[in-house]
């Protein structure tokens, strides 16, 4: 056998064909990446308690989310600017997603324009990740172009009120190659830059998020989006259990229990769950995933993303109470590598070893 | 003095002299190998307290398995496909344990079929461990065999219903050797290929358990073995207090506290016990050793494998309750050193550093 | 972007730069070490639990010591004989201060006289770090010079009866550069060589310290200084309940939990907190900072210093009541590099930091 | 500065003066050395509260041990053969002993005699550590000669029924230079060979252990040692609260808490705490010297031996419990690098070590 068998080594395959920003953008965390090491960690600090003799020659590995049905609980965060991974961009990765019937998550800041996805993949699960922008009309319109295209939900990002300081991108004055643009904002105007992301003495991300991007979100902004939408709204980025209670409060469709991949405050809570040693310490932190599931009480549905890399990560979130997980850059590994190809690669192989570990937990 | 001293010099000669793939199948654990490195680090977790000033210059190391007599409460854990070690093979292996008069288990996956063992070292003491197979009729056979040639009990593993994935193998393709095969189903029927370990994209061994053994496998099977044989069964691969329950509610002779040397489900608990910090996450795990000998109070034996490297790890083992520790890689380090004589030195090893131990801890 | 973007960054650029000696003099703390590693993991124990949708758009980072409002809550810590690091010594420093509007604690064994920092940058917040001497006329003459130069209060040492085993200043023979002298003790007495640090067979600074500095140093000598000064007095070094107890009986205005960087005894707490597995141990040690701000519960204020080097790390030790966060080496790093540009870079960093943190926090 | 200015300086250089075969022996612990790397860990576990303000111009730090008055509770505990570091051997220990006013502990296996010894330094406050020999006729005329000679106590190892598995002195086949001899046993009998040591085929002290000490030693032989001697007696390798109570009620005059420099039993705990993570598990194992100390309740003396390097260390023994601690491999260290002046610089670092610690605990 050759080729990559595991998540890491689809990791060690893109390393080696990105460009070094490129890399470093995909890969980085926030400051000193603290947390980016221990979201993954998180998973070694649960121990698995088999049971034996049972019949696992039949094993049901779907789940839903929002209504929909999907094949596997693993689906795909959004991750922004794809193409810079690989030509065919979001467009290979909604084809992996519709081929293996399991949800894609667009990014508001994809290089492919939500029609274009749509085009590529009509049968596809498919929900957008929204930024709030400062202009309403513009959160607006996407909103109403994705609900036109057959989205299934919002997944509403609420730890971005500005960009979290990623010291690589500021060290590579991060850019978006001015061969790509932002698609999604080329039909508002075409002569506005508001698809351009361009660093100067700094990161341009963080830039155009301090341009565009609204700091003074709130609450009261949900309400407003569920006016403007029929859809299900999920919040993106809650890792507490008191931020859960306003969030079911506020009567949203799920919660994704996520820290942006470790990309925006260092030093938060892995999503799984923190080291005992350090829980003493601060108030009352258990575990982000379960004390979310605890404060929401089965009112909302509850999704995990942060450090999936192996089958057994899977199965320990899950048996916390996550209806699904998410990938971030396990799928712009696969999507560097090998395309439409390599995103099936990474998901077929987390599903196989997610079946494996559930056969062998009885 | 030259030559190897301690498991760990075994170790690293069987290295040297093992080809790749080869060294790869016996070392490997299954996936990150977290539990493979935490079976080891295990016995580092608990410290020992000694008595002084007690004559300790007689110390009887005896014990007994299923009412035989063994010197030392050291035996061998079945390990499959001994020649690719050394081509005495199997044949070595129970010679060893004969003439130290300790225990042999034999795996259902040996190059050498139960019926050469038997000549071989007649009056060695022999168990069978038992794979059981979708065709019971395969499996009757073996455990008729068996019981005819003076085994004196089945360790059936109950941690298999499919294979764990070893990344290793899966690279390696992971086959036996074509001059070798799994002795024990020759007989059967030579026509057919079971004896045959060959891995087309991915392990051999993984396919072949996927081919032939039973992943329905389930308690009312141990009523249908028991219904075959009269000799002591012994369940292998039992980690959990309500599994041990379940066992002793099964009328079984032993458990053998066991993960399959770590080469099965990743992320399980070592065998003797689990780190503090990682202890308080899941739910009750504490020690699987201790928690399975409170279960069963008393009902039926306890073994204990894994990890097992030094004469205190021995001792820690025996302390909790195992009435004897099995080995598995180690034997097979000795074996490819040296055939039969390396297995007696790391046997004596063991031996000696048990009772120096035995002897400073008064 | 080129240049440094974060303290980490600084301190490399630093040693580069700096010749071994002074480097190992600032660099260094006590004996082992231990404690120096330890009071910058301090921060990495403590997990942040974000708030979302809070409206992030106007944030006020300013706070006030002992009645004096600053810009952002990060004050500079006295540091000893600043001129090693660049010619223009603590003018640089207090000028950095002066420019970002916050507080200067200028070392008794500074390069520059207090007057002439007070020349330099007659409106900066200013306050002077205390050693008591033998020769209580010496102490007196300083306390009266930095109180007519506008001086806003007094940090006495408390920590430093003896001076702290720092074994690379132990065998640099660790000397005051001869051009250059500890300015506020020129005036007193050109003939005597109080200004001079010249290490004979051991650290200079330890012999001066031996010779000059009061031993016996006890609660009725703060009583004393207040009986020559109206200004307000802080005891820097004090990182227990108990000690906090008394401080607050002595009536003195605040309290600066602080190790002295760990220069002074190995093996102190950091001045964060503890790692839960050692607190256990010895009596009742929790977080000194915590332990300290229950003790005073509110009767004077208190600060920390030790280890901070990132917004975040201001963030906890906010948190936990300290009321301002000063900075030793950080300084030293910014001003080795560039001066005081280099000073405000670093400076203007932790602010940005604090900032982008305090947004993400809600 | 040049020369060593701290323990650890002192032992690199021995390491490159001394023989493989003799740096294995004096450095090496038992087995697999986790109790040995423990035994100096555990100090690090301990934090120190420092008290302020108090007057330090004066410290006492003199102590005693079986009622003579010592100039700093740090002792000299026995070491075999120190002839193998330096030609000089027990003769310069002693003899620093004497200089320093510090108490010395000497070996039955020493290569110089109890009669030389006391030549060299007759003024040294000298006790004779006893192994007790299967031949009582030996240990009783060693016992009389001591006494004889103005020993002050015997510290009777009980921790070596048999020897610990050193490996390294097994791969060495480690044996005692011909030129040398244990000397307190050649006026015994010239004709018999025991004061040689010489390994063949593994360890020829482990050899000598075997051949000559009693394994059967029992509490009723510190009975018959008592009806041989009115010199107090102290029991040295008790490191649990139950043993420790045995030897209260055996009527000791101390217990000196040691693991024998981690030379014996793998795995036990070090002798000033074990990690909290690992106490947990075993049985009700705190912290060996605490617990040492709660159990004989001052009832008769409490020492510690065991990986003393830093001034730090000793403050952390006296404060729970011991009345002084012992030196094992330091002084050999010193001894390697500079006959008596090594062995002096050792001791005068410890002691200006622990009392700057003192002046800064306050
Ligand atoms: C390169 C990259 C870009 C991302 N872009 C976005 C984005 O545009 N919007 C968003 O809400 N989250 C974004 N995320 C966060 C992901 O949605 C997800 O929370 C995270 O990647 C999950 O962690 P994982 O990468 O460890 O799987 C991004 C993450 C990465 C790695
Ligand atoms: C190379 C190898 C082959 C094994 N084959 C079998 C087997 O055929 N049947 C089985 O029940 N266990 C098998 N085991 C597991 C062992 O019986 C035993 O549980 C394990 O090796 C004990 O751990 P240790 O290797 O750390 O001593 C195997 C283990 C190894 C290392
Ligand atoms: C090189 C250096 C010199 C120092 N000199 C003094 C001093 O003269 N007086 C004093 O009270 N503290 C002194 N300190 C301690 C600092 O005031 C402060 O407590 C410490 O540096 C804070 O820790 P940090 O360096 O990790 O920020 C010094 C620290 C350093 C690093
Ligand atoms: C080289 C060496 C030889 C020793 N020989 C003896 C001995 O003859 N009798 C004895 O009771 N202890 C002996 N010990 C143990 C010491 O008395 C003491 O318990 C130990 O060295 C203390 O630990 P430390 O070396 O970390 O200071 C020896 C230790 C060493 C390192």
């Amino acid at each position: 056998m050759s080729g990559p068998i595991c998540v890491k080594d689809y990791e060690e395959l893109a390393k080696e064909k990105l460009p070094k920003a490129v890399w470093d953008y995909y890969s980085s965390g926030a400051n000193n990446e603290q947390t980016l090491l221990d979201n993954q960690q998180a998973f070694t600090r649960y121990r698995l308690r088999p049971h034996v003799l049972i019949d696992v020659s039949q094993v049901d590995l779907s789940s839903s989310v929002l209504g929909s049905t999907i094949d596997f609980p693993i689906c795909i965060a959004s991750t922004a600017m794809n193409k810079m991974a690989h030509p065919s961009g979001e467009t290979a990765v909604v084809k992996a997603a519709e081929a293996l019937n399991i949800g894609f998550m667009q990014s508001t800041w994809s290089t492919t324009s939500i029609e274009d996805v749509t085009a590529a993949a009509p049968n596809a699960l498919k929900w957008m990740q929204l930024y709030i922008y400062k202009d309403r009309e513009v959160t607006k319109q996407l909103v109403q172009r994705a609900e036109r295209l057959g989205y299934k939900g919002f997944f509403v990002t609420v730890d971005t009120p500005v960009l979290g300081t990623r010291y690589r991108d500021v060290r590579n004055n991060f850019s978006l190659p001015s061969h790509l643009s932002l698609e999604n904002f080329k039909s508002l105007d075409p002569t506005t830059k508001m698809g351009e992301v361009s660093g100067v003495d700094g990161s341009g991300l963080a830039q155009m998020v301090a341009a565009l991007v609204d700091p003074s979100l709130q609450w009261s902004d949900i309400e407003w989006l569920k006016s403007i939408t029929n859809l299900p709204i999920v919040l993106k980025g809650i890792i507490t259990g008191e931020m859960a209670k306003q969030a079911v409060k506020a009567n949203v469709a799920g919660i994704l229990v996520s820290n942006h991949g470790a990309r925006q405050l260092d030093g938060v809570p892995a999503t799984l769950n923190v080291d005992f040693c350090l829980t003493i310490s601060f108030s009352h932190q258990i575990d982000a995933l379960r004390e979310v599931v605890q404060a929401v009480d089965g009112k909302c549905e509850v999704y995990l993303d942060g450090g999936i890399r192996n089958g057994t990560d899977v199965i320990k979130a899950i048996a916390f109470g996550a209806k699904a997980v998410f990938l971030g850059r396990p799928i712009l590994w696969g999507l560097a590598y090998n395309g439409e190809k390599g995103v099936r690669g990474v998901l077929e192989i987390l599903q196989d070893e997610f079946k494996t570990a559930l056969q062998l937990m009885g």
